[in-house]
C-alpha cells in the first residue's frame, strides 16, 4: 500500500465545506484500493491574514512543499483588501511551485443548464500558461494618487516559459481524439509577445505532426465559445487570456460551480495545485448549499496527474451520472448531499 | 445650409462594400434637410500598403485631420503581416487623433438571433478606453528567435488618461434612464493599474450622485455577459478588456454584423472616426453579401456625436424596423438590398 500525502488548504467561505466533500469523494474512490491518503491541513486565507497578517510564510511553502499534492478550496473574504491574498497567497503558491500548466477543461454534461440556445458537444481544456504574462508582478506606479500618477502593468513572456507550456498543450492535443491545437492570443496588437507565442506554436508543431493547428485572436475566441464552442479542442494561451476564456468557457458549460482546475508543475519538482475555478462564495458560506461538484472534479484531475486515471474516470462517470439526475428533478441539494451521492456512486 | 465634411476609409474586404450602403443612408437621413454630405476619400490599408508599403504618412494625417469626421470600413487582408495594418494605420488614427472614448453599444434589437437561450433585455454601452493600456506599443523584445527571448508588453495608464474617459462614463451613465456604470478590471491581480481604475472612479463617482456605481472583474463579467447581460448599462474599461468584452457582447446581440462603433475625441480637437466593429472578412469580399448594418449604425453614433441626435435616432428606428422584418423571413438580401430597405425606411 502506498499512502497519497495531500496538503489541504480549505480556505475561506464555502471553501471548507466542498473541501470535506472533494476529500469525501477521494476517500470513496481509494475504499478497498492499496491507496490511503493521508491529510496536512494549513491554515491559510483571510482567517489566518485577519489574525496574524500572515498570508504565506517560507515555512508555510516549505512545508506544503514536502507534499504530493495541494487540494485547494477557495480564498478570500471582502474584509481583506483586494490583491492581498490574491498576490500573497493564490498566485505566490502558483508561482513558487512554477505551476506552468494551468489545466481547465470545459465539458458540457448532458442535462446541464447552459446559456446558450444551441452549444453542441462542448468537451476542451484550456492550457492556460500560470508563471508568466501580466501576472507576474512586474507593474508598479509613481506618483500615486496624483493627476500626474502613471501605472504600468508588464506582462512577461519568454521563449524557456512560452514554450514549456507549448510543448505541453501539444503532447495533450496529441493525446485527445481530435487532435487539435488553438493558440489564442492577440498578436495583431501585442505584437513581440504575440510573435513569440506563434513563433513557438509553429516551431514546436514540427514536433507533432498529427496535430491541427490553427489560431483565434482573443477578442474572437469569446464569440467562437458562445457561438460554435464544439470548435475547440485544445486551447494554449497565456495567463490573462487564460483566466478570462476560462471563466467563459465554465459560464457556458454550466458555470462555475462545475469547473475544476489544476495548477500543475508538470516536471514534478513541485506539488501540483488543484482547485475549483470559483471563489469563496461569501454570500452562500456557512449555509451548505454550495455545489461541491468542481472540487470533486478537481480532485479527478488530480489522480489523472498523479497517475491514478481509473479512479479519476470513475470520479467523472460518476459526476456525469449525478448531473444527470439532477435533470427534472426539482430538489435542491444540500453540499453535503451532493457529495454524499457523487461518493455512493464511485463507491458502488 | 450646412455641409458635413466626411473622411472615408472605405479600407478592404468588405469595407468599401458596407461603406457605400453607410453613406446612402447618410445620404438618405439628410435629405430635404439644410446639411449637405461632402466625402473624401482616402485610400488607406492593405491595397495602398501592397502598393507603396505605406500604412499612414504624416500628409494623409494632416489631411485627414482637416475633416469633421471619419468614416471607417474595415482594415486588412492576409496577405499583409499580422500588426502592420493594425498598429501602423488603424490604431494609429486612433492614437493620433487622441480617441480616449472607444464606444460600443450593444442593443439586442428584438428578432435578432441570439446564441443565449434567454438573453433578456439588452441594451448597454461599454465605454472603452482608446488610448492607453497594452495598446500603447510600449512593449520590446530581447534576444529574439533564440532559446533566451524574452518579449514584453507594457499596460500604460495614467491619472489623467484614466479620469477623462471615466468622466465621459459617467456622463454617459447620467444621461441614461437606469443611471449605472459597471467598471471592468482585474484589480486583484493588475494592481497598480486597477487601483488607478477603481480610484478613480471612486473619486469622479463624487460629482454623479445619481449613478449607481458597481464593479466586475474582467473575468466574471464574461460570465455575466451570458448569464445576465440586462444587468449592464454602462461598461467603462480599459483598453484590452474593452477590445475583449466588445466582442463578445457583440456576439450576444446578434453578431458582429450589427456592431456600430465609434473611436470618440470628445474635446472635439480631433475628428472622432466611426467603424463596424467587424473586420475586412476577405472570405466574403467582392460577393455583395456582407451585412452593413454595423456600418449603418456607425453613421448613426456618428450624427449623434454631431449633435444630430434625430437623425441618428431615425437611422436607428429604421434599422431596429429592417431588423423586425427579417424575422421568419427566409431570403437572404444583399448588402445593398439591406442598405436600400433601410434607406428607405429612413427616407419615408
Ligand atoms: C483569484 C484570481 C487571482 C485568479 C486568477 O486570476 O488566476 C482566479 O480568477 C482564477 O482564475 O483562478
Ligand atoms: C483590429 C484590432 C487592432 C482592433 C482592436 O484590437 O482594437 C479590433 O479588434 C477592434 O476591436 O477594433
Amino acid at each position: 500500500t502506498r499512502t497519497l500525502d495531500l496538503a489541504v488548504i480549505a480556505g475561506d467561505g464555502i471553501g471548507p465545506e466542498v473541501v470535506a466533500e472533494g476529500l469525501k469523494v477521494l476517500d470513496a474512490v481509494l475504499a478497498g484500493s492499496d491507496v490511503a491518503v493521508a491529510t496536512t491541513p494549513y491554515e491559510l486565507g483571510a482567517k489566518r491574514w485577519h489574525a496574524t497578517g500572515e498570508t504565506l510564510t517560507d515555512e508555510d511553502l516549505a512545508a506544503i512543499a514536502q507534499h504530493e499534492a495541494i487540494l485547494l478550496g477557495a480564498i478570500g473574504d471582502p474584509g481583506v483588501p483586494s490583491g492581498v491574498l490574491e498576490r500573497g497567497l493564490l498566485l505566490k503558491l502558483r508561482f513558487a511551485f512554477d505551476h506552468y500548466v494551468n489545466l481547465r477543461p470545459s465539458v458540457l454534461y448532458p442535462g446541464v443548464p447552459t446559456p446558450l440556445a444551441d452549444p453542441g458537444e462542448v468537451d476542451f481544456v484550456v492550457v492556460r500558461e500560470g508563471t508568466e504574462g501580466p501576472y507576474v508582478g512586474n507593474g508598479g506606479a509613481i506618483r500615486v494618487g496624483t493627476a500626474a500618477e502613471v501605472a504600468n502593468e508588464v506582462s512577461v513572456n519568454t521563449a524557456f516559459g512560452v514554450e514549456r507550456v507549448v510543448r505541453d498543450a501539444f503532447a495533450r492535443a496529441q493525446a485527445r481524439p481530435r487532435k487539435k491545437l488553438t493558440l489564442v492570443h492577440k498578436h495583431n496588437v501585442l505584437v513581440h509577445a504575440g510573435h513569440l507565442w506563434r513563433r513557438t506554436v509553429e516551431a514546436v508543431s514540427a514536433d507533432f505532426p498529427e496535430v491541427t493547428v490553427d489560431y483565434a485572436h482573443v477578442d474572437a475566441a469569446t464569440i467562437y465559445l458562445v457561438n460554435d464552442p464544439s470548435r475547440f479542442d485544445v486551447i494554449v494561451t497565456d495567463n490573462l487570456f487564460g483566466d478570462i476564456l476560462t471563466d467563459l468557457a465554465a459560464a457556458i458549460t454550466g458555470g462555475i460551480g462545475l469547473a475544476a482546475s489544476g495548477n500543475v508543475n508538470p516536471d514534478g519538482e513541485f506539488p501540483s495545485m488543484f482547485e475549483p475555478v470559483h471563489g469563496s462564495a461569501p454570500d452562500i458560506a456557512g449555509k451548505g448549499i454550495a455545489d461541491p461538484t468542481a472540487t470533486v472534479l478537481s480532485v479527478a484531475l488530480m489522480l489523472e496527474h498523479l497517475g491514478m486515471t481509473e479512479q479519476a474516470a470513475r470520479i467523472q462517470e460518476a459526476v456525469a451520472a449525478d448531473i444527470a439526475a439532477r435533470i427534472g428533478n426539482e430538489t435542491t441539494r444540500s453540499t453535503t448531499e451532493i457529495g454524499d451521492a457523487i461518493a455512493a456512486r464511485v463507491a458502488g
